[in-house]
């Protein structure tokens, strides 16, 4: 019996066909690089990687402080911009609020990087 | 025969293991934020994209100016960064800078975003 169970996916759009595939359109282009522009940054790369490392497959915001060495507010803000990308996903539990990777987002990109 | 044969591509690095694996070592992140930054721009993308589906292997800096609608110089900082990322290489050819895409890189960065 899981205490926590996983938090439910969203549904992910794929924004493209691989970039050795076609040439990119100028709005999917603009798409795919909001994604990029989110993991474009070291903490919230260590973010997503704790995320995707959690056994239950969801962490408190709480927990995530002390491992990427941030203040709380640095850490919040990060995780909003990691949900915004459609990478991460959240969920309120109590007084906490919990995330998870999406990684069908994750997959979906590593699609468009795709050389053959 | 090949007038213009592909570019010598560069050794690539693989940073780091899958996110999905281990929690990112700080300086690992460090390197994987600076090449996803590059990937962060519409232009760049679609510059990464002429070059990828090039028949060649290669496309003159000249050829690239018109498909993506900017200025010269524009279009040449873009390649810069995509160069100093390690995800594009390039070879002067006479008056002209010849420019490709480094499979390996893009294999590496789709590397670091696998799930499972």
């Amino acid at each position: 019996m899981r205490e926590l169970p996983l938090l439910e996916q969203p549904d992910v759009q794929v924004c493209c066909a691989p970039l050795a595939s076609e040439v990119l359109s100028e709005p999917d282009a603009q798409t795919l690089a909001r994604q990029f522009a989110a993991l474009a940054d070291p903490v919230r790369l260590r973010l997503v990687s704790l995320l995707a490392t959690a056994e239950d497959g969801a962490v408190c915001a709480c927990d995530l402080v002390a491992p990427v060495g941030k203040s709380q507010p640095t850490v919040s803000h990060h995780l909003k911009v990691l949900v915004d990308a459609g990478l991460a996903t959240s969920e309120r539990r109590g007084r906490n609020i919990w995330y998870g990777v999406v990684p069908a987002a994750l997959e979906a990109l590593r699609g468009a990087l795709a050389t053959r």
